[in-house]
C-alpha cells in the first residue's frame, strides 16, 4: 500500500449528490441474482447474451429473471435489444468501471493530505 | 480497452457462493449515508474518525448514524474501537479492495476465451 493512494472512497468525502448517484448503481448490483446475471452477460462469448442463455442457470421464473434484468438496465449497467424472438443483453463497461474506480486504490504518489495511514493502536 | 481484459464481473460467471458473499458487501455500501460515512472515515486525517467527527455532516440522529456504522462494521468494511468517551472507526482496505477488484478491468493480455468484445450491432 505504500506507493498507492487510497481508493477514491477513502480519499475525500463524497458529496450528497455523488453518494446518491452511486448508491443507485450499487443497489442495482447488491443482489446475488443480479451479480450472477451481470457476470454471465459480460463473460458470454461475443460479449452479449440472449435472455434464453440466462434463465437455465437459475431456479427462478422467466418474469423474475426479467425483473432483475430490468433493474440492471434501468441503472445503466447493461444495454438490451430485441432481435426476433429474443432480447439480447450486454454490459456497459463505462458504468461498471465507475464502481471499480470508486473502490480501487490508484497507483500514484500520495499527496501530503491524503497520506493518512491506518491507525490500529 | 484493447489492452485490458474486462473486469472480473465480466470475465467469468460468478458462483452462487461468490455472488452471495459479494452481495452482502455491496448491500452494506448501497446506501448514500453509508457511502458518505465510509468516505469521511477513510479520508479523515490519520485514517480514522471519531463518531463525534461524523454526526455533524448529517441531518440524522446519533442512533441512526450508529446503525449505519454498525452495518458497515458488520460487513467488515470498517473496524472500530472505543477509547474513553468515543468510538473510533477506520476503513479495512482489504475488504474495500475486494469491491474494487470485482469491477475494475485488469491490465493483462486477454486469454482467447475472455477476449469477448462488446457487440452493439
Amino acid at each position: 500500500m505504500t506507493d498507492q493512494c487510497c481508493a477514491p472512497i477513502a480519499r475525500q468525502p463524497l458529496s450528497e449528490g455523488e453518494a446518491a448517484e452511486l448508491a443507485v448503481l450499487l443497489k442495482a448490483v447488491a443482489d446475488p441474482v443480479r451479480l450472477r446475471l451481470l457476470s454471465m452477460i459480460g463473460s458470454h462469448p461475443g460479449g452479449e447474451a440472449c435472455v434464453c442463455d440466462l434463465t437455465d442457470a437459475f431456479d427462478l421464473t422467466a418474469p423474475t429473471i426479467s425483473h432483475h434484468l430490468k433493474v440492471l438496465r434501468t441503472a445503466g449497467l447493461i444495454g438490451s435489444q430485441r432481435r426476433g424472438t429474443w432480447v439480447y443483453y450486454w454490459i456497459i463497461p463505462e458504468v461498471v468501471n465507475r464502481l471499480g474506480d470508486l473502490f480501487t486504490p490508484h497507483q500514484q504518489s500520495p499527496t501530503p493530505t491524503s497520506a493518512a495511514k491506518l491507525v490500529t493502536a
